[in-house]
């Protein structure tokens, strides 16, 4: 269902979970980048309205998520700060093609993969976490990202019938998957 | 209670009006743009924690404004593209302060100018629109904007409370003022 090429290494749930404040912030930030990358697709393709309501509705949602992860960081007592981002997204994203419609297609499944990825992640956070409101916390929203991965994959659809979204996907994810694989071990959601 | 230094010229108004089409498709771009600024900040200013959330939850009301307001382009048949934007933002963030803290607050009251602004032009909308859900519309989003406006100001006092935010506002209404009066005549939100 998430499209996704390879599973997670075992060893990262144990990873974040050793640093879990360091990965609790990197949510954060990640769910503001979701936002704002959202938003900057509405103004790329101001003329591709089938885009425009579903990047808004989704840039919203990420926005909440944002805001509900600063509040578990204060009722935590971990301090929002700037971090050095993971390598993966920048990675990923240097398999999309440079002219348009590729273009969007590619930005549009790497984003599905991205959403693929956290959700498959949370999964396994809620699983092994704890603390019963961080659980509670990932098994929420690990839902909105899979519905996040599938609104990408429609869109891709949306706005190229023609092409055959199935078999980009599929290499993308095996770009993905070895991206993922390649990333240094920080304490991050995508490393 | 707006804090603007000068009244919008009684021609700006007839002029949104018989180009009307074009001043609603700006609108919808202004909301977008609102929506992208605030986002912004919270990539420019992570440690400062008092901006975080209302910045975010701002930006969540900008974009559904943007969503209300396709939903009325569409409604009247009127199709969303890319315009060439009014010189008025830029020309009044030319105000700026480039250091730190002074940055911040410049740009917190700037764009507390902007929604003065636009909350100003919408009450004349309002009034001289004939279109009745369009009236309402206007009539609903003044207050938004009006108490964005106020938002931004509180946030400026928050982050540096020992600035004489009030004497700045004044100086950049001051020249906020004079941006507008020499915008260029076209069919915009802010011209």
């Amino acid at each position: 269902m998430l499209n996704l090429a390879q599973a997670t290494d075992p060893g990262w749930v144990q990873r974040a979970l050793a640093d879990l404040d360091e990965v609790l912030i990197d949510h954060a930030h990640c769910e503001k980048k979701a936002a704002s990358t959202a938003v900057s697709l509405l103004f790329r393709y101001p003329e591709r309205h089938e885009l425009l309501e579903p990047l808004s509705q989704l840039a919203r949602e990420e926005l909440e998520h944002f805001e509900l992860m600063l509040g578990h960081l204060d009722r935590l007592g971990i301090r929002f700060y700037r971090q050095l981002p993971s390598p993966y997204a920048g990675e990923l994203m240097k398999a999309i093609r440079p002219n348009e419609p590729e273009r969007a297609v590619d930005t549009l499944l790497c984003l599905s993969l991205i959403e693929a990825r956290s959700c498959e992640r949370m999964k396994l956070l809620a699983d092994a976490l704890e603390e019963p409101s961080l659980r509670e916390l990932y098994a929420s929203l690990l839902a909105s990202e899979a519905r996040h991965h599938q609104t990408y994959v429609d869109l891709a659809r949306a706005i190229e019938p023609d092409v055959d979204v199935r078999g980009r996907l599929r290499e993308l994810a095996q770009h993905e998957a070895s991206v993922i694989a390649a990333s240094p071990e920080m304490p991050r959601m995508h490393a």
